[in-house]
């Protein structure tokens, strides 16, 4: 497999719908893909099985085949979402978690965007949170002791020079590219002074690289600890550019971000690594929604474009984005988290019509 | 030293300015709580010392001194706000944090109302975070170790069936208490499976408790993973009521909910504990505005009246709010932060007059 577009004679997408809602609006980013007929190389979709549900069935959340045939036959992959157990399950571990960690998609990149009234205004919010993918409590290292009082429960939180230093990297390489070259820095270094110390010192000095080579010597760096960054973002998210954060953070900061545009049912995000990226929108299984045909299918088709993009098919990219776009600026063809009455699959077609 | 007013001959209370825009409102809760007079017992203040900069003067920033004199000669403090040094600083360790776990303030209890444009209407925003103080990360076990790939931090969290418990009590007392009882439980259980998982087992077992006497059955629970929560704050905050949370995503959510208020310069809080009750503006030290005299000292009056009231002075604590309120509804004598012009005098001067 190689991460280059000229040496891809096809392209293998692996679609994980997994529960919820994400069984809708996965097939509706296929059918997007899927219309950009000859911007892609032979495309194939693989269907890959995940999720509560099926958990549920087999008491595995996460099959190995999955992880097999996305590791050895996928160039990329598309993740819907996956349910939270409404009480604890035996058992049970989340197969998101899982999939960043098993195929090291250390990166989940989630930019949040607003969309101008016409294309040639600013949007009013426009940051990109970079969320480190791999560790932070995300590492699921738990215990349970019984101690004098009860139940005690323990969990570790890592954090590691090492994946501060690739996150930091990803998150200044970004920036760098950016009219801004802004980025945040998002801890809580008064109170975890030597996790998120570590956090803080290792992104900050990824400018002083010897391979970094003065690159990303015109990025103004601003730190901004995790509770008053959200604050902030509430407030003036203008004064946001790149953001990037420990796993955690990570996680509230761009639900809190998403807020801001309207709905989670607009962002997508990719989980990328080395040599292998999978796009997912940021929204959850929604299960008070699910079967009712009324999921926004947008930040499905949003996360396939900025999964094509990662892989360098530009073009077919800018078609998906443009085309959404176009749906949400137009303001007829809406599901009811716009405050539109369309079902999922009018809203598919709407876009299909624009690519 | 009692919790019960009529015990009460006289009231000291210790006062804890600390840094920045805490030397500013702390003096102006003071003249606030000066003001109410026969309302109050006798009443002496105790001027306190702890914070960032008299870390910078002296290698330490909580003297064992503030500690005693809070614990064997005050009925309750007034905490300002710390600064966060911009690096790291070896030996430090945030006051704040360490006094509500000294004096064992394990529960946070943060208001968040906004106010209606008639003392009829309802507000808005109406709800009150109540966050776990003495656990999760801020146990501050912290480790740095190195190991092939660098360096590696461990943090530990820690959540016990104890501290969920009192929490819990704490939380559905206030929710059974209000209009809506309504109470939604705030946890990360789909990832933290044995830490949440606890937290929230614990705090929904709370209305089975024998004491408890059935005393809860009409409160409604709800839960919500703290990035949905965040999410939702921002996007129909009058769902919320009473919400509960572990020590970090009370933090975080604390804060998200006072952007919804128009500014943290109006939010308070107290930390009470058994036997001890500290109140303190949610705001930080502010250190961009500190010495200008603009520092808003709403929060602070506000979290004075929390602590009377909860120290039983209800008519006390009904003059300050209402005062509070006046003033902001006026819409003349505000700071900044409120998009006023006004100092933080002007404003200390105009809450006196209605008090
Ligand atoms: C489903 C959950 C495990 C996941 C996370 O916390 O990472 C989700 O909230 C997300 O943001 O992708
Ligand atoms: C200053 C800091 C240690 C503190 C906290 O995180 O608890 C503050 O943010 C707060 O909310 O009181």
């Amino acid at each position: 497999r190689s991460m280059s577009t000229t040496a891809r004679k096809s392209l293998t997408i692996g679609l994980i719908p997994a529960d919820g809602i994400g069984r809708e609006v996965i097939p509706a980013a296929k059918q997007a893909i899927l219309a950009l007929g000859s911007d892609l190389p032979k495309t194939e979709f693989v269907e890959l099985l995940a999720g509560f549900e099926y958990f549920k069935r087999t008491g595995t959340a996460l099959p190995e085949e999955t992880v097999e045939i996305l590791k050895y036959d996928c160039d990329c992959a598309l993740f819907g979402a996956v349910s939270s157990p409404s009480k604890k399950v035996v058992g049970y571990s989340s197969p998101i978690v899982a999939l960043r960690k098993e195929l090291d998609l250390y990166a989940n990149i989630r930019p949040v965007i607003s969309v101008a009234p016409t294309p040639d205004e600013k949007p009013s919010v426009d940051l990109v949170v970079v969320r480190e993918n791999t560790e932070c409590l995300y590492i699921k290292q738990e215990e349970l002791t019984i101690g004098p009082n009860g139940k005690e429960a323990r969990a570790t939180r890592l954090i590691t020079e090492r994946a501060s230093r690739r996150i930091g990297q990803i998150a200044f390489e970004l920036a760098s590219k950016r009219p801004r070259k802004h980025l945040t820095v998002i801890h809580k270094s008064n109170v975890l002074s030597v996790t998120d110390g570590l956090f803080r010192e290792t992104v900050c000095a990824v400018p002083l690289l010897p391979e970094v080579n003065g690159r990303y010597n015109d990025v103004t760096v601003m730190e901004q600890l995790v509770d008053s960054a959200v604050y902030r973002l509430f407030r003036e998210p203008q004064i946001f550019d790149v953001m990037v954060a420990p796993n955690l953070y990570g996680d509230i900061i761009s639900d809190a971000a998403a807020a801001l545009v309207g709905s989670l049912g607009l962002v997508p995000s990719i989980n990328a690594g080395h040599d292998f990226v999978m796009g997912e929108p940021v929204h959850g299984s929604a299960p008070d929604i699910a079967g009712q045909s009324i999921a926004n299918p947008l930040a499905s088709i949003r996360s396939a474009a900025l999964m094509l993009r990662h892989l360098g098919y530009n073009k077919g990219a800018g078609r998906l984005d443009i085309a959404v776009d176009q749906v949400i600026r137009e303001d007829q063809v809406l599901t009811p988290d716009l405050g539109g009455k369309s079902k999922t699959e009018e809203v598919v077609e709407a876009v299909l019509k624009k690519i």
